[in-house]
């Protein structure tokens, strides 16, 4: 079956996602709905665009991705379709898509205005209903992009935070917590140190399983997401040492 | 595929609706579930309609709604299965389905109450499970209504808050809060206005986009529910102005 | 369709379950997956053994159970996959499984660890992900268990609390909250009694539906967890009440 994958900050409670899969399945009803989240703090672009990038490399080729956080709907921000060597993805051009387009080969972009495939609508609220879906809708009965509007060449990027590097140290900061309060960094491969921290916390321990680390201590770790995670065995990091998004985890280089 | 789509009041966090759809797919192992919500607020029939109301007519012909939201659940109220031109809905009738069905043309309702397709069970507490999943189970699978059970002339209507017109003002009120904090009122169609204000706070701008309205300010605008909603631009209305479910928005009249 | 149901404690907001699924419909494009609960508190692997146990026989035969509540991932703790007569269940082999267990025919029980089956990994934080899901994906297309891994001879249990009996009394306790405040006790069977007292309060009334108990009060009905609930009519026990998990609930025995 044609699977489309949903992230959005839609919520569960008001009903919203459920009028997109059920715009998009009178249009194919054999698609396979399988929702990333639709918990991203609403507005927040860049969590979409972290979530996005940490899980579509996992789904089947030929999935389509309705990644959909709009603080912008209704303005003039173009609604795309990107088709890439493996994958589509349906999107407000905000830069939602962009950490994980810089892994993908990208075959084409196009602006989302087909008259003839989009419905008339008397409110410009809900693009993901009465644009984004009826766009996954077609896309996944394999009409071509051409169709669904007119060619782009390029999207929106979004700055992603990299670590500071100098003399001494590489500084990198926690981009976002994950459900168990483990503190997801933006580094991605740890250098020759001699030590670490964070807050002025030492890190005890990195480790390869959570359980290695040390109890009731800050320790570090490869995590799902593709980068380093802080985090305390059994319990929220965030919590017990009150971290902070944006916190800095300083790593003195081996000398 | 067959859509069943499903509104609750059941949470997520139970497994109750895991279940409702282990017995669904027992029945007919090819449906296609697409859950609209099941975090509407425990035996809150007024939101559920509200929701099925703003969503069902974006599912495919044929789509089969199992909505329960059930304070009366193992008393003497009917459950019930409608048939109307396009969809069936499978509800307590209780009120919950009356606001959508004002919308569709009925063709039958029956009580469920066949003994041969119900199964036995212990306990009155969750029909949920162990009436209205069977009953859209066998709808899906083409089962007439006249099996389900025994035909009823008429279902229970909630009251819908009309808005209140004067001689000088229409006057209508919030009636739910979307996850975004915008505040969805009853009012359907806007009349010619000299002002329009809420708790005594002048609406600044009626627009087209969210983000044309006035940054920091009550915006009104005709949102996806069908109702025009109170807002403000990428922040909660509900917070930065404290607004509460039935709170007045009054309309004063182009004379 | 083949069904997939998953229980974990994996929450909605950071797209692991949708990793999940996008690793199984990679392998298997044509499985129905259906969302048990992943709202178990985290780490708390006897609710999610007490959830999956109270909803796995609702699900068609065949059915192939994702149960992770995994606070040992990425220790010495097997992954386990087990066929029963009518079901399979892939989990970590802690406990989770064992309040389901009890009540099936179990044919065969392998440690999931063929290399053959498994992708290579750089982290061990994401089981569910990394060994749960392909170890599922395999199953669901027919891979016999002998390919998944070497036989084990038994299975992890946890204790379940039974309750307690003495000359005069049958003494249990509160296991769970569920989402309307209700709170399952440890009771499936209740003895001819003369009084029952929870905290020192009196139980009003042991009724067959909701709202038959005395409102403003506790009162007891058999639940859908298959276990004697203590509820208050249309609002919530657990917070009228002040009840805690753990609680004791005092059946005095007739003489």
């Amino acid at each position: 079956m044609q699977v489309v994958a949903l992230l959005t900050d839609f919520g569960t409670e008001d009903g919203f996602i459920g009028a997109v899969k059920g715009v998009i399945s009178s249009i194919n009803p054999s698609v396979q709905f399988i929702d990333i989240t639709h918990s991203i703090k609403s507005f927040d672009i860049f969590e979409g665009a972290l979530i996005l990038n940490a899980t579509y490399r996992y789904f089947p080729k030929g999935t389509i991705f309705f990644s959909v956080v709009d603080p912008g709907v209704g303005t003039e921000r173009n609604p795309i379709a990107v088709q890439t060597k493996d994958y589509f993805f349906v999107a407000p051009d905000n830069g939602i898509l962009s950490i994980a387009l810089k892994n993908e080969k990208i075959l084409k972009i196009v602006k989302i205005n087909s008259k003839d495939l989009l419905p008339e609508r008397d409110t410009e609220t809900f693009h993901g209903r009465d644009i984004f879906a009826p766009a996954v809708g077609y896309i996944s009965r394999g009409c071509p992009l051409e169709l669904i509007g007119e060619e782009l060449n390029d999207y929106i990027r979004i700055d992603f935070p990299e670590p500071e590097v100098t003399n001494s140290y590489l500084i990198g900061e926690i981009i976002k917590f994950d459900k168990f309060g483990n503190g997801i960094t933006n580094i991605k491969e740890l250098p020759p140190f001699d030590e670490i921290e964070i807050n002025g916390i030492k890190i005890k321990k990195v480790v390869k399983g959570f359980l290695e680390g040390d109890k009731g201590s800050i320790n570090l770790i490869k995590g799902s997401f593709g980068f380093y995670e802080v985090f305390s065995p059994k319990e929220s990091a965030e919590q017990k040492f009150n971290l902070k998004k944006g916190d800095k985890i300083k790593i003195k280089l081996k000398r």
